[in-house]
C-alpha cells in the first residue's frame, strides 16, 4: 500500500508496518540537553548499559540554563560533560553551539530520511529537513543510547496543503499559528503532519523549521516537509554523513487534509494561555506589553533576526518595554553580527545574549514578574511559561514582536508608520 | 592645615573636619542596583520619607541579575521600576545601561570633586574621576535618598606613588593586585588611597577605574586619582552637570606612603581565596582551569576588551575551557562590536552576553560547579564567590584571562607562543 512520508521513513529504518502497528526503528541521532541528559544518564546506568550504541550518533547540546545560571545548572552541565567524555559522544560547550534544534541541523548532524529522537518536545523541528524528528522522555532516550533503536506506533498523517505565497511581514510562524488555531492543541495528537503544495516554495529552510518546530503544539508526533531543491541545497554542504531523502508514495492515504492559503494570512498572535488561541495582531492593539523576546528554537535563526531587524532599523523600543534578543545558535549570532543586525538591535535598546533557550521556557535572561506581559517568538504561552503564574505570553513572529516592542502594545508590523 | 584629597572633597560638600572627626556631607549622586534598591525602598518608606531629595541625583541601575534570571529577580526589578516611576528618579532598563560602576561615569553622571554614594561596595570606582565614591548599605542609602546628605568619619590617607610605565601585557589590574598584595585585604581599612606619580599618566581612564574599583579589596573607604588632563578630557564631553575638580593641598600629611614601580610588575594573579594572595602568572602554569570570565565593573570596559581580543585574535579557547564575555556596559558592547572585537571573541568560542555583573558575584551566566576553576577579571575570589564552595577563582587582568583560556591553564600572556 502507498505510504505516507512518516511510514516510508520508519520503513527505511527497519520499522515496516501499517498505521496503528508498533514497530521497532533504528535511530540515526539521539540527543539530549543539559536538563534532560542528566536523568537519561542516570537511567542509562540503571539499565546496566556500558557504552552508547554509536558515539557519533549520540549528542548532548547544553542550551537550557547555559551559561549556568546557578549551582544546580552548573552541576547538571558537569554531569553532561563527564558522561560525554567517558563515552566519546558529541558534546558542545556553551558558547560553541546553540539551541539544540537550531544547532544540530545547521551543523549537518540531521539529514533527510533519518529518524532523530531528542529528549525535548521540539525535536519535531527536524521535519523541516525531511527527517522524522520526535521528542521522547529521558528514560526512552537512555534506552536508545544503549540500543540504537526504539519503538513507535505508526501514526496516521494529516496532509497540509500550503497554497500561494505570503504577504509582507507574514511567514512561517503565522502559517503555523493559523494551523494550530484551526486544528486545536490536540488536533494532530499522535499524528504526523505532512506539508505539501506550491506554498512550500515560498518558505526558506528557516521558515520551515519554524513551522515544523511548532508541530508539537497541535500534538503532532512529527511534522514533515517533503524534501525539495531547497532542502538539498541546504543539507548538501553541511551533511556529516551520506544521506538519501525519503518521499511519500504517490497516492498515499491521509487521515485528513487541510489547505492553507498563505496569501490570506495576516500577521497572527496566539493569546494567553494556549498556542491555539490565535487572533490577527491588528485586533490586539489594546494589549500593553512589558517585554519582547526574540529568539528560541522556533524563531531565533538568521532569517528571523533579519525580519525583526528590518522592522527595528532606525527605531527604538518603547520606553516601557525591555527587549531580549537571543540568537538560536553561534552561527546565527555570527551571521547577524556580520550583517550588521546586532547594531540595529543594540541601537533599538535590546539586551543581546549568547545562544540559549533563555526566557522561552522560564529558564533565565528575561523572566516575567507578576502582571507582566511579553510578546515572545517562542512556542508556548501556557500559564506561567515565562515566569510568574500571573504573567502573560503572546506568541508571534519576529516581525510582530519587533513592531510591538516599538509601540509598547501588540502591533501589526504592516501598520507601523 | 593642608588637606588630603578626600578631606578637600568632604569640605567642598560641607564636611569640614580633621581626620577622625565625624562630618556631615552633601551627596551629589546616590545610587543602588536591582539587589540593593528594594531594601533601600522599604527603609525609605519606613522612615516616613515621601520624595527623594533630588530625582536627578538619585539613580537605580539594574545590573546584578538582569535580564531577570528568575521570578525573584523579576519581582525585584519591578519594585525598582515602580519606585523609579513614582519618584521620577534616574532608572535604566536592562539592555539600555550596564554595570552601575561602568555605566554611571561613562554617561556623565559622576564628576570630579563630587561625593557619590552607591549601595554597592565597588562604588570606590568613581575615584578614578577624582570623585569621592564610596559604598554603603541599603539603609544608609535610603537616608541619603530622603535627606541628600550623610555622615562620614574623615579618614586618614595612604599615598600611593606610581612610578614609570607598564611592560607589555601589564596594566592597572596588575598594579592594583600588587598594591592589595602589599597592603593586605585590611591594609587600608577605612583609609583613603590617593594615587600620584608619573605612572598615572600611563593609565587610561579605564585603567584607573580598574584600580580605583579594587580599592575596597584592601579595605579603602575611597581610592582617588588626582584629576589631570586625561580626567578632564574624559569627563568634559559627557558631564551632565557643571563641575569643579578638587585637588589635595600641597604638603598634605599622609598616614603612609607606598611606591609602586610599574615597570617592575609582571602579569599577576590573585590566588584563592583572597585578593591579596598575589603571585606572578608565570608561576601558576600548573593550575588547570575550566572557565574564563572577562567582564565586570573591574575589567569589562572597552580597553579591557581590546586587551583580551589582542591576545585572542587568531586563537581559540582550549577545548576544555568555557569562555564568558560580558561587556560592562551597552557603550562598551557597542564599541567592541564596531571595532570588530566581538568577532574575535566569537571565533575564539566565547559566550557573549548582555552587560550585567554576570557570574562575578555568583549571579548567573557562568556559575561554577564543584571542583571547577575559573580565571576571572572580577574583583573577589572568596570561597564560593562564583558558585560551589569547592570551586576556585583566580583574579587576573583580561590579558592573563585570555591567555589562560587559550592554554587551559594559568598563563602569562607575554609567554604565549
Amino acid at each position: 500500500m502507498a505510504r505516507t512520508m512518516i511510514r516510508a521513513i520508519m520503513a527505511r529504518n527497519g520499522g515496516q508496518g501499517e498505521e496503528g502497528q508498533v514497530v521497532k526503528v533504528r535511530v540515526d541521532l539521539a540527543f539530549a540537553n543539559d536538563i534532560t541528559a542528566p536523568p537519561a544518564i542516570t537511567e542509562f546506568r540503571r539499565m546496566g548499559a556500558r557504552r552508547v550504541f554509536d558515539p557519533d550518533r549520540c549528542a548532548i547540546v547544553p542550551d537550557h540554563f547555559t551559561p549556568p545560571k546557578d549551582m544546580a545548572s552548573a552541576e547538571q552541565l558537569k554531569v553532561c560533560r563527564e558522561f560525554a567524555r567517558e563515552q566519546g559522544l558529541l558534546f558542545f560547550e556553551p558558547g560553541k553551539c546553540g539551541v539544540e534544534h537550531a544547532f544540530l541541523p545547521q551543523e549537518g548532524y540531521v539529514l533527510p530520511g533519518e529518524v532523530v529522537v531528542g529528549a525535548d518536545s521540539h525535536t519535531c523541528t527536524m521535519g523541516a529537513l525531511g527527517a522524522l524528528g520526535t521528542g521522547m522522555g529521558s528514560t526512552d532516550l537512555a534506552a536508545i543510547w544503549a540500543l540504537g533503536h526504539t519503538w513507535m506506533k505508526v501514526p496516521p498523517t494529516v496532509r497540509v496543503h500550503l497554497e500561494g505565497s505570503f504577504k509582507p511581514f507574514v511567514g512561517g510562524k503565522d502559517a503555523m499559528l493559523h494551523i494550530i488555531g484551526t486544528l486545536g492543541v490536540d488536533g494532530a495528537r499522535y499524528r504526523a503532519l505532512e506539508f505539501h503544495g506550491d506554498g512550500v516554495r515560498s518558505l526558506s529552510m528557516d521558515g520551515r523549521m519554524t513551522m515544523a518546530n511548532m508541530g508539537i503544539e497541535c500534538g503532532a508526533k512529527a511534522a514533515l516537509f517533503v524534501p525539495d531543491e531547497a532542502t538539498l541545497a541546504y543539507v548538501a554542504p553541511r551533511a556529516r554523513r551520506s544521506f538519501e531523502p525519503v518521499y511519500p508514495d504517490p497516492g498515499a492515504a491521509y487521515e485528513r487534509e487541510l489547505t492553507v492559503r498563505l496569501d490570506s494570512l495576516p500577521p497572527l498572535v496566539a493569546c494567553p494561555n494556549l498556542p491555539s488561541n490565535v487572533r490577527p495582531a491588528r485586533e490586539l492593539r489594546d494589549v500593553e506589553i512589558h517585554q519582547v523576546f526574540i529568539g528560541s528554537c522556533t524563531n531565533g535563526r538568521i532569517e528571523d533576526l533579519r525580519q525583526a531587524a528590518k522592522v527595528l532599523k532606525g527605531r527604538r523600543l518603547h520606553p516601557s518595554v525591555r527587549g531580549v534578543l537571543i540568537p538560536a545558535s553561534r552561527r546565527d549570532m555570527a551571521a547577524a553580527m556580520q550583517e550588521g543586525l546586532m547594531e540595529v538591535f543594540m541601537e533599538a535598546g535590546f539586551s543581546i545574549c549568547t545562544p540559549s533557550c533563555g526566557p522561552c521556557l522560564g529558564g533565565h535572561l528575561g523572566i516575567l514578574a507578576e502582571g507582566e506581559v511579553c510578546v515572545s517568538t517562542g512556542n508556548r504561552n501556557f500559564t506561567g511559561r515565562m515566569g510568574h503564574p500571573r504573567s502573560q505570553v503572546y506568541l508571534a513572529s519576529p516581525a510582530v514582536a519587533a513592531a510591538s516592542g516599538v509601540m509598547g502594545r501588540i502591533w501589526d508590523p504592516s501598520e507601523l508608520q
